[in-house]
């Protein structure tokens, strides 16, 4: 978030453009939480986590009037370009927002999720990844030491985007996703199998999309005879210093969001694209759904044999 | 542990012992788990977590059976001296296992609890409570982004060693342990002056120990009207690569039970005393209760404000 | 390297192909220090830095002796295909023996220079990028602290994509890469200029590729007056647990090399191209220069003002 | 150096006490750089590296000029206490001064080189061992894949505290320190016996102050035939988040400097000594060399065969 908040200011100011920051996200543009913002005000930033312009969660802005007041407000301020930085949400408000007023925007994706149709990958994504792998080869330690099974529960919303990378770079012996149900019964056997090869400990990945994680090592356990554990690895998937990949991400987000919205563009986000940054109308993001690719999932599945 | 397996086989074989590796802990002493070590056989595991030996919980050896079985095994093999490295349950099993056998026994307290009686501090406490201060500093990215607080628990079993060394070093705003109950209200006015002080967001280091972390932090969220979150830290804490400090401790602590075995001693654990490498007897370790230094807790708060 | 090998062995052995691990690199194909691969003697190494095959230069292969003892061998063992794992020097050894044999070959480039042509990056770049960056932010606080001028030294051999990527990702205020050479004068005026505006303290990233560092940063103090360090990353940038991204990269490249070897493919190396997993000819690679992108330069300017 | 900061000042204001910073160390004391503090201005810190109050080297508090404006200084704030926060240096200065002024001084041991007479521990030690440890656990690696001797070298002034401590958890084959020196044909056949052990590669860690590395890894090199690199680790050491340990010392260290101010103590250093908060005179500390203890340096040399 730090490293995209610097990139769109530093090139806009670059560009001689004013840059205002509402904080707390749309709450701060409907509630007049503003302050101006400069190159120097965005130093020592890119390697924070967390933002500096704070965010919230806000229902307001679902609603007639919370969209009414956020339009006035980009009058009043006479804002000619708005850049919405964040993920599925504030992609939706900045449509709705974009009926009441002229004022043009562009979105960045930034969220841990991935989930964001028209680009490959959002900024955060690679942060959150490094962050659970790094939690998970630690798991593993244990799982080895103490010949366990760990069921791993990581974020991703109702998608299976991290989990998926997560579990293939951990070398995850199962990887759960939405996208593509596993029925328990096979999930004993792979365990059964791995346990005749002599394999007693493995990981298991699951995104939390699939359901009752709980439930689920409990089985395992029961129908297996094997200890299991639950691990629900939380908050810090969303925090931390930005590994390099996500600061690239967020500094090239930033220049682009800038670039379209001098160019006259409007209401589209930026992505990055078969590895070009690109970016689509946020009409045509929000109204697809992201594939995952499973061939990741088939790889990881080869790959933990 | 890994470090401290290093220590015991390299001093040993630098003092002309023999070394036997009994894998999974006191299971492979029940059955016949051995495997001969050498200063090679340990080579290259300093820094990596787990334990080459791997361990598991062990019912059995609370069995007169098992108790017998192991005894017998140590005449079988003509053991020595052995050496025990774990916590508590390891060290009981060594004390009831001293009454079947000459053998003389050697513990070294390694366990992220920090709860045995005769040293200040274990190996792999320093691992852990360096773990979870990590992880929480990135939970503060997102609690302080979002003003929310959050409630994170750690582990350390029945006691709060590790709750009060990583909330003080986090800068946690309250700190749980079970040594020192806090009363909810107080919880809720603590978060309440924070708030009038405009500090929003809040980070509560809760020992596993103090029972239910879900109910109190739905309370806390129903009482203060703010978001709150929990945060479970899982099993990361028990691996890991080892800090430098575990793995001096490790060091020290298995040169030391060699030399008190070389010496004749037995029956006794290593352990740190105001910074000296010293030992106590195995009995009278298992039949006191360390004490939580509480003005840890009283700096903490302090410091918090 | 470790991910690789496991990639490799792991999808070869899943296609029904006996794997050898050739040890030392080309001398172990010369000198014969081959191992029996299989899916478990690659289990637990995805997270490990480094290679468990080892490797080291070996110059016997740049003549006519080594190359015909490498042909031979390859024909001894009946090997129906070679992976090659490596940069350019081990190309360029391949496609000599290339003419001494019709054993297939193809190359999976695993470099920290990211200096192959046919790929958009290669695996152990990401990873090494990202451990630069960990400790110039550590050698930035530093640099802010003491108000000093730092000039990093960071790898690349004869090419500056680790330090434009490494760069642009600490916020760099400028950026040296012998694929654009910078007069000394304009690096005394932009630090001249930026401690007008009261920055007083700066991070210069440079490819040891430009020369002579030292030199450099002499120059830097004497013609500015401002306390300049010179502090040389050193090989920790090759070692260390591989990032998610350069374990997803090994894991693809893998899985691609084996099958191009099992289509019959040849001399060819794997690749990472416009998002996709690709492959080009051994000679095509070789005979090309990698262009690197001044965009990101360019960019790390604006945001570094 | 934050947490310190930090400490220092909550505690006074929780004391009642009016806190001042001297931005820039004695510098900021002569040339009147002084920033009111609160308990609210040292947020948020507790897990940075660097100084917020920035530091520098100060010629001029060598002089009796510099010396006479500090003092004035003091009395025109009228400071009822002083906290000096730093290393030999700042101490002698602090001694200087007290010659004339009244105003109690109380010194803070913060310093990575540990070298500081009436403390076991330095506040930035611990983070400096371990931040060095993490380096070369990855230069292992290297050395390994490769049968490589790595000459590594570490901060610490001209004494081998840190090289001592890191050589001994890093499991480093020969630990180099000023205190004890060591003959290059000893280091050759030490090297030489792990050969014919089977051991081809070896990390030596060497403390700065034992002279010219770059010349002993060229004659390692040159008589041993084995491939030798010089690694030396820069001002990363210095920076960096602190670890808990020292988070730890620093808030002790920082309590107990207020407490001896508000009981009227003067001129003295506080510090860890067999486990607990203490402290000794200002000139008792300077007067006298703390020993380095050279069992640390027999148990690496055991743990490292």
């Amino acid at each position: 978030m730090n490293a995209t908040i610097r990139a769109v200011t530093r090139v806009a100011a670059f560009k001689g453009f004013n840059v205002l920051g509402f904080c707390r996200g749309w709450e701060g543009l409907i509630s007049d939480l503003v302050k101006p913002m400069s190159a120097r005000s965005v130093s020592g930033i890119i390697n924070l986590g967390g933002t500096i312009l704070h965010t919230t969660r806000c229902p307001h802005i679902r609603t007639k009037a919370g969209l009414a007041k956020a339009a006035a407000r980009l009058a009043e301020y006479d804002v000619d370009g708005l850049v919405v930085i964040g993920g599925d949400g504030s992609f939706r408000a900045a449509m709705a927002l974009s009926e009441l007023t002229d004022t043009p925007m562009v979105g960045i994706p930034a969220t841990i999720d991935n989930d964001i149709y028209g680009t490959d990958e959002t900024v955060g994504f690679d942060t959150a990844v490094n962050t659970a792998v790094a939690e998970i080869d630690k798991i593993r330690d244990t799982a080895i030491s103490l010949d366990r099974i760990f069921v791993v529960e990581v974020m991703g919303r109702s998608r299976g985007f991290l989990a998926a990378m997560v579990g293939l770079t951990v070398g995850a012996e199962i990887i759960l996703v939405p996208e593509l149900p596993v029925r328990e019964d096979e999930i004993f056997s792979v365990i059964k199998d791995n346990v005749s090869k002599g394999k007693r400990s493995a990981i298991i990945v699951a995104a939390e999309g699939i359901g009752d994680t709980r439930a689920l090592s409990s089985a395992i356990e029961k129908n297996t005879g094997l200890e299991t554990r639950l691990s629900i690895l939380g908050y810090a998937q969303r925090g931390g210093s930005p590994t390099a990949r996500s600061r690239y991400l967020a500094s090239e987000f930033g220049k682009k969001a800038v670039e379209l919205l001098a160019e006259g563009k409007s209401n589209c986000i930026v992505g990055l694209q078969n590895g070009k940054i690109t970016s689509i109308g946020l009409r045509e993001s929000a109204g697809a759904s992201k594939p995952l690719d499973e061939s990741i999932l088939r790889l990881a599945s080869i790959l933990a044999t």
